[in-house]
């Protein structure tokens, strides 16, 4: 088997393009031993943080060290820094894209442009961006077919916490019938502040000051972040066709310290439960606070962990807890996916 | 993509291989469909249920009804019935061997001559059989290797909840520095009953009345079967080379109902805990009751259900919680490897 050096073009240096580059940093070695794994990061494209391409490649701990002291690769000191997400998409010398610019929820953008553009210029890509995923995702696997490239993105759905490839690798040949989860660590962490005895507004405060909400929280407590997960699990996971619209979707910020305490007392616990069922066909998915008693597998899983119950036809419910978000962690469902399209490739030994 | 069809050679009709041939009769369909997957059973060997081969496919169908009204396929209505379990190894017509006969911790036999005779004929092996894994891990390995085909094993950790694929595959990448979990349904079944107030005898033969414990329990109840686990994660998952002397075993035959009523109290439960720890490049694994607080994601784990938490670099604790045995549970172990080897030898797409 003849091992070759992947090259690897990564759009958007924000966190989890930096997660991603740190481990490829203290790993590189590791990687190489254990699985032949070869790589160079041939470009970056990042608006902000600075752009840079080498078709020679860059050397991983140089931009570490930069992204560390300066917050941006602008002054990378060699390679061509007149180059674009668009140029990266196209270059010959590109073998991966990894898509990691922000998420939009409503137009799929930045990202849904950069995976068309890299699918049809013949390159895998792999992604933690939700929008692109939850938007158009038949359109992209299509492509992707026709192209004969790889699209993966294990991190739309609880980072690195393995969700997607477990429900459509590890569990291949299961029907899931139904997918309960708490899929929004902000939430969750407030709901357990909450029952530690803060009322809503202390909690959500604590969550911004930890970083775990951003400064207008809509995203996360409204539960759209919860939604458009639910979008890619019915999409992706259970063969539906529905878009944010169809999510039946209510937030935690009507849930009062009261409902928390009487939740208690009847044994259960409150918790923001995305849901998708698949009943003769049809998929509901919706995302609400819900009531769940104590001995429900996801009532234990606490602050800003996250989890998701598979129920399928030959095993019952399949629970996998872990992760919800995080840089390294979301940097390591992009490795993961990296890694198997180097696995695919190359003859699918572990 | 030419897709081809899949020639399976069974090695044993116990609850197993009937577990998995029940999944073929019922879904062969919607397999084909959604995975391009085609398959014949071509030959079942075992010594009790009955052996026929014929190289142009089995009914899967007359098979699961012969079995169901008379226990044995002795009878089945065409084929050659003077094959065995060594002419399957060899035969031509055979690419992939389904070895499903018993476990013997002590020796492998006879699952460890099948999958060397096998692999060394050019077979892909799927197996759910945990003594050649514990015992012969590095040389299969290698085997397959040798001779370019699969080994794949899903089924000896937790049945078809996914353990083995989930670490070697969608937590690629992460390094495994602890593994904790419940992997013996029957123990975590008493314990249950314990809390409840049964005394351990009372409750193992409620377990024997289910059909969760044999009538000479001693495998389950002194960890024996727990510690074979532990020695497979220790070896295939974390790199050792351990065998199940090196494990500091203990059962939970001294569990009293004070020792539970106790742990409670104290907002614990006790828990018969397999573990495997690498710290400094040693392993050192036990399986030992331990008294776990309920916060803990194993403590929750009730009933038959096993879980297994990986304490990982990159993401933490994941833990993954389901069945840990079964006919179908075990059987969709098997089909689950055995689409993995489709989908690696026919581009990977999922």
């Amino acid at each position: 088997m003849v091992s070759h050096t992947w090259r690897i073009g990564l759009i958007g240096f924000g966190n989890v393009g930096q997660g991603f580059v740190r481990i490829l940093a203290n790993k590189g070695g590791k990687l190489r031993e254990r699985y032949g794994f070869e790589f160079k990061i041939v470009g970056i494209a990042d608006p902000v943080k600075g752009s840079v391409f080498d078709p020679e490649g860059l050397d991983v701990k140089k931009l570490i060290e930069l992204i560390d002291k300066y917050g941006h690769i602008r002054d990378y000191p060699s390679g061509r820094k007149d180059i674009d997400s668009i140029f990266l998409c196209r270059s010959d010398v590109v073998d991966i894209i990894v898509e990691v610019t922000p998420t939009n929820i409503e137009t799929g953008e930045p990202g849904l442009t950069h995976i068309r553009e890299a699918l049809k210029h013949g390159k895998h890509v792999v992604t933690s961006n939700k929008g692109p995923i939850a938007i158009a995702y038949p359109e992209l696997k299509k492509l992707a077919e026709e192209n004969g490239v790889f699209l993966r993105f294990e991190g739309v759905v609880l980072s690195g916490t393995p969700a997607i490839n477990l429900a459509l690798e590890a569990l291949a040949g299961a029907d899931i019938k139904r997918v309960q989860g708490i899929v929004n660590g902000t939430t969750n962490f407030i709901l357990t502040k909450m029952e530690e005895g803060m009322t809503y507004e202390e909690a959500l405060k604590e969550a911004q000051r930890l970083g775990y909400a951003e400064a207008d929280p809509t995203a996360d407590v409204e539960g759209w972040d919860a939604a458009i997960k639910t979008v890619i699990i019915a999409n992706v996971l259970m063969g539906g066709s529905i878009t944010i619209k169809d999510v039946d979707r209510e937030g935690i910020t009507k849930i009062t310290l009261e409902d928390v305490r009487k939740a208690k007392e009847e044994g259960c616990r409150i918790k923001l439960i995305a849901e998708v069922v698949k009943e003769e066909g049809t998929i509901k998915a919706s995302v609400k606070p819900r009531k769940i008693p104590l001995a429900h597998p996801l009532a234990n899983v606490m602050g800003a962990t996250n989890a998701l119950t598979f129920e399928t036809d030959h095993l019952g419910p399949v629970t996998i807890v872990g992760p919800g978000a995080g840089r390294v962690e979301t940097g390591q469902a992009i490795l993961t996916d990296v890694l198997a399209i180097h696995r695919y490739t190359h003859g699918g030994r572990i």
